[in-house]
């Protein structure tokens, strides 16, 4: 299958979100006006998305729920999954640890990174830091190919040029500071200031 | 002026955090294909972005640093400043306290809300956690406007009802679970877990 577009790739992977929701509720079939009424979109986008990725439900019960999440699985997650590291151990990048500790079984923060020395040999959730100098080497001993960074601002550049000369193949920056990555690494940028300020200003047009 | 659209604001804000930086450097003026390149867009959107609030350059020199800074202020700021609550004081909601504190001096965060009883009382960075039944007394005491979700997933919607009755004009929702708000409120969803798994996807088929 080719690549998928970025804004169906970003809603299969909400539907599965929630799809995992009604499964544990006991819901085996779902319409598709169902899951656009849930994610704010149009039943047509919603089947436009399951039609990309060769999926249809049947016009009386709509889509299988455990088939539709299994699916989505093998279209979003690689079989043997994929490890990440957490670049910069200050509070976000704790909370992130956090937060995505044992989330999704197939993508696995297995490695922490930092400059301070009272960090570096600490563990949190079983996640070590390690010092930011021993990246390379530890990237390749445990297999890792997405770096999430969260640095202060100015050393967004330089940690993603370790983390590409590393061969990462993804990378998530959580800093405001744009970087550069060369074609054969996908990048993420999610700014929190911006989304903020960007709040900020709607809702200050708001009565 | 009208409002500006969604990626304008966003542009607007990120081109603000690169010309502070700017600034503190000492450059004085700068030109539209120089901020293109930080941001990796195309001259030309700089132009339009920055003509859409009113403001141009000069071709010899571009355009000045602090005037721009300046004018983007006053075009995403309120001079008063806006309030914003954390709702969910987990390691998320903390580690968002203490990245926004004195970010920017027109959005402060001045009160978290919590339903555990051990958090309640305590403060973090001059933020006190209040219990979740005061919200909507404190948001009115505390003249807060804009409310950031980080509760678990389950709480999302239920959280959302009392941020809206306690009339919010925007919220930044960062669960996994989407929220429905009135016209009266903006709301922008910045998922985590959705931006991992799609950079999980783009980083399976890099080579």
């Amino acid at each position: 299958m080719s690549t998928l577009p970025d804004k169906t790739v970003e809603r299969l992977s909400q539907y599965r979100r929630n799809l995992l929701i009604c499964d544990a509720k006991g819901k085996e079939h779902i319409f598709s006006h169902e899951i656009a009424n849930i994610h704010h979109i149009t039943p047509v986008q919603v089947r436009r998305d399951i039609m990309l990725i060769g999926y249809t439900g049947t016009l009386r019960k709509g889509y299988n729920v455990k088939e539709l999440v299994e699916l989505i699985g093998q279209i979003l997650d690689k079989p043997e999954g994929q490890n990440v590291a957490i670049v910069g151990a200050g509070n976000l990048g704790r909370a992130l640890i956090k937060y995505f500790v044992n989330r999704r079984k197939n993508l696995q923060i297995v490695a922490a990174f930092d400059i301070h020395p009272e960090k570096i040999g600490t563990s949190l959730v079983g996640v070590e830091v390690y010092p930011l100098d021993q990246l390379k080497q530890i990237v390749k001993e445990k297999n890792i190919c997405i770096g999430i960074i969260c640095v202060p601002v100015n050393e967004a550049v330089p940690v993603t040029a370790l983390l590409v000369d590393a061969k990462i193949k993804g990378i998530l920056n959580y800093t405001p500071r744009p970087v550069n990555v060369p074609e054969n690494v996908y990048l993420e940028e999610n700014d929190m200031v911006t989304s903020l300020e960007k709040v900020a200003y709607f809702a200050k047009n708001k009565n």
